[in-house]
């Protein structure tokens, strides 16, 4: 991600890719364009907490990776400064999807915020996580 | 984290060994009392975005961490409702450093902040990132 | 807001009205039901910082009235304890409209969004501002 | 705060009594130098929420004034792009103190957080909020 250009699913997925805590973890690029971009994550043992759900820290990496990619389809290359969310239901389930959105993109700062659901055994999806990024084009 | 008593350092290190992202990723339990705690964790190159810094999501997982076992030293198990950081400067480093302490620990909610600082080749610090984390009891 | 049961929107323009701040620059709740409220406020010279634009005092003001007056028509009175916001453009208009949704009320906290919108003279909104409100009930 | 280079008290004090809100509300500089500043708020009754507290927008305006003050300490003209706050008790006495201070001044963007202070007709002090703001130099 050192391109000023915006960037379209091929360049995210190779920025994805190129990213060892991504592909640890598995994270794919399911979508990328025009503001909005789509993750997916499948279970992984090695990704949890005491009690044995999704660690914060996972969570934190889905959401703000969901934040960048989808702002990074208008603006390029970004790096976060601030990042939040709300941790709403234990994150348990067979995989993840992360949908970010971009909220604004303006010439110095880029606002973005995204979802994170869980997958169950049957592929319905629930809610567990809201995120916010705020982030500046680095390319 | 089950206890809803105050925790210490030996409690606090079983459930950081009991978390496999912790454990993956070499998190250490350094001290825990009297509502403070300090985290250490070396540099793994696991853990990387795509630049080859310090993943937003581990740094997350650090400070929450953090946050969340200096409230436990308060009032014991607790888990994260709402987080949020500010990345500074690029993570990079031979080691991470991660200090919480709880600002108020209230009969509903408590409230912690951490600091992450990465260490140098010499064993020098600087300040990367900081948050904070509300939380709840869940004993 | 002493009530513990779910509130409606008379008695929302009630607590509305019972609160000096929103009294004295003239909040008025629009609607409020199903987890949703609508706030409106003409713009007032006494509320601006020192450009002239709404204060972002005013601006959390409303965020955080229409957080609230989502999250009581589901749980009854609530009080915020983390509330944050992001500044998208300068807030400018003959009058602004708060629309607040809640995304989760839980057990113990209940997690609400706002969105903040300036009205030109010629009644066209633009978003001005974004926010959430981390709030417990307090019936 | 048009000014790109670092402010003083009497400029502060100048772009603070330019903000009718801040005028209307009594607000006073009390010093700003060196990436800190203090503000002073006398008890309004025209600042309160439905049970006779501080507002949120009262707490929110003295911890996001604070803190860009604080950075216009370092930087000049300074404009809020994200801030968020914690509210850890009931905000009621005869007056309030917000401290602001500056956590990272980069090149694009300022870091900063404050901490909010009641005061009894003693004038023992509490503290009853805290705060950050991510701000840009506009100067």
């Amino acid at each position: 991600m050192t391109n000023s250009q915006p960037m379209n699913l091929q360049q995210l997925a190779a920025a994805n890719a190129a990213a060892n805590f991504n592909r640890r973890f598995g994270f794919e690029v399911v979508s990328a364009a025009d503001g909005n971009a789509e993750l997916r994550m499948p279970w992984s043992d090695d990704g949890t907490q005491y009690a044995g759900h999704l660690h914060a820290g996972m969570i934190a990496a889905l959401l703000d990776t969901a934040c960048g990619f989808a702002a990074a389809t208008l603006v390029g290359a970004v790096t976060a400064s601030h990042f939040s969310m709300n941790c709403l239901r234990p994150a348990v389930g067979r995989g993840f999807v992360a949908t970010g959105v971009t909220v604004r993109a303006g010439r110095k700062q880029i606002f973005s915020r995204a979802e994170l659901f869980a997958e169950d055994d049957s592929g319905n999806r629930s809610l567990v996580a809201t995120g916010e990024t705020l982030l500046i084009a680095v390319g």
